[in-house]
């Protein structure tokens, strides 16, 4: 009987949060697929439970097939997808280093400003935003860069690059160069294939077409890169020695790194299962058809695509906001009135272009049709 | 009609995730608040969404409170726990400053690590595991250090330290050097009184007493030090100075960084409103007779405790493993036929200790007595 059951039972007087139930068609995060909201709510297990170490064991192993890899390294960092590139920098780059990389947006950007913050000697090549990367520009910039990054899926601009065709004329020239690949908006939306393509390290986030909420960043590093990692990096919590000997089971013994968000990866080991039942490949078709009727839809609208044609991602259409027309006035309404968020753009289009997601359980022909009627009706047209 | 629909449609063939039922009365992650839980599954929202922002604001007025603390650089940070200390050493610590680290625990050790690797010029001062902080000895280390670092409750040992002693001995001599303090098992278990004490830095976790899932480290920066902050420090992710212009919405703007882990956000402000709802003081109250109570049933089942008496954490407490007892099959043999966890000891203690938490929504009278009844049964008591 202790003095606190004197008390009187709480009562529920602080604000909670308003349930409004947005349908999120903006650059990320989209709605989760159900099965992994589902698993948010389940017990918690501990981080060290032989139980949940299954379910990690699995994650990775669904990881491994949604990158097309069989990198051993291969895990969701705890953190949310930039987390992935700061790691890849982290890791990988020691003072001095040449680092080509290549900038078509917002995200090649800042991988400028994260290898830089950990002593790279970085050579940007720049591009248009909304162009794709141009292969032969990115190898031309440094006879024998370190590592070469790209973005496979710009999230600014909607742009997809060929990174495939990157990491084999970055290795034909040079097979102890790595690539680095940016694959946030990407992974389990358009095809991605680590292995053979040859890319060294890649990261994702998962509130994108994973279909969880933000939160982990899935991470993968190729035998090469692993050999020539850092023996102990600037940075404790994304040291991936010591990541590794808690993630990695095989050798039979495990060490406490961190506490892993344990409700996280239960949630993107469901969402993984979901797309591998549904099959991957049906996967990315789904983004596919849904990305081509929202384009034709728009063009019906009369409205303008931004990014280069040919190299439209299907997962995230950029468009032209009309002249005249109020870009956030546009979103406010469709938020108000439609609870359906779209994004604005990046940097220097943030009014000018708008950017709409289909991605993971939102890759769908209702949400295709949702935010074409909305915005015929919002732009009178 | 996209080719995608001539599928069959998905069947469950990919194994879930067991739902095991455990009470984790481990050293953390402790089962959630329900409110916790619920929160989770709530629809998602976009993390830059008005009614987001609005809940985002609102955790971190109630972080204020639970800190006990007016600084307006108060936040989630997107991490677990750990991330915490990083950030804490990555923006206050530049190459060469002398760092006092007071280590008598693991993450005392820790923090040794973490401020080397940015530079930090660290000078240690040993404590025997189980013993709590001694303020005089950390003065005496060094006459002019630029930070002192010392754990509040030590999670590998079950000690409490006196912080409000040792940041007034720091801040008398020198009003001029960072106190930075690990709260990761004291905030909202036990009083913590940030500005009462002057402590410049501290973080936590969520996984602890909060009764989240962990996932997010709670921070909060004094003027002081954030006036002492690194313009640029080589962590990008961690940046405060970016950070701060997403989360800090009083200029009236807010610049994206990186996606908000929006639904465990959720699930703090949720937390947060029932500890508040509760009442700081009788959530202390509940935590310091549920230890009290365990501590008594352990003493009746002739088991002897680790931390120095006077200085025990009611959260977690350490108890010696009797002699010729297997720790390790105890804790198997409670997590199969119990459901129940309990934690193993940390370092040097791993076989000779164990750990019971009783953290947030677990510090109650039945948790204890499900523990006591389940050890007594095991250990043939």
């Amino acid at each position: 009987m202790g003095p606190y059951r004197r008390r009187p039972p709480p009562v529920r007087k602080v604000q909670g949060m308003a349930l409004v139930d947005r349908v999120l068609l903006g650059p990320g995060p989209s709605n989760p697929y159900p099965e992994a909201t589902a698993a948010l709510g389940a017990p918690l297990l501990g981080h060290l439970d032989p139980e949940f170490l299954r379910v990690l064991d699995e994650t990775c192993a669904r990881l491994r097939v949604v990158w097309g890899t069989e990198n051993a390294r291969t895990l969701p960092l705890s953190g949310t997808g930039s987390i992935g590139m700061e790691a890849a920098f982290a890791n990988f780059v020691r003072p001095g280093d040449v680092v080509v990389v290549a900038v078509n947006g917002l995200f090649g950007e800042r991988m400028v400003d994260v290898a830089g913050r950990y002593g790279g000697e970085v050579v940007r090549v720049d591009h248009e935003w909304g162009q794709p990367v141009d292969v032969e520009r990115v190898l031309a910039a440094h006879p024998a860069p370190k590592v070469v990054a790209a973005v496979h899926a710009e999230t600014s601009t909607g742009v997809r690059s060929d990174i495939g065709a990157l990491a084999v004329a970055v290795h034909t020239r040079d097979p102890g160069a790595l690539v680095v690949a940016d694959c946030v908006t990407s992974l389990a939306g358009i095809p991605v294939s680590i292995d053979h393509w040859g890319v060294d390290v890649a990261y994702s986030g998962t509130q994108k077409c994973l279909g969880v909420a933000p939160g982990l960043a899935p991470f993968t590093v190729s035998e090469r890169a692993w050999e020539r990692r850092l023996p102990k990096p600037p940075t404790w919590y994304l040291d991936l020695n010591l990541i590794g000997a808690y993630v990695d089971g095989s050798n039979g013994g495990r060490t406490y790194h961190h506490t892993a968000p344990v409700a996280m990866i239960a949630s993107l080991h469901a969402a993984l299962g979901r797309v591998l039942e549904e099959g991957l490949e049906t996967v990315w078709e789904r983004h596919r058809v849904a990305g081509e009727r929202l384009r034709e839809g728009l063009g019906e609208l009369g409205l303008e695509l931004f990014a280069a044609e040919g190299h439209r991602l299907p997962e995230l259409t950029t468009v032209r906001v009309p002249d005249g027309v109020d870009s956030a006035k546009v979103r406010q309404i469709l938020l108000s009135d439609y609870n359906l968020e779209i994004g604005a753009g990046a940097g220097a289009f943030a009014t000018s272009v708008w950017r709409i997601g289909l991605m993971g359980h939102n890759a769908r022909l209702d949400r295709v049709e949702l935010v074409l009627g909305a915005l015929r009706r919002v732009l009178g047209r």
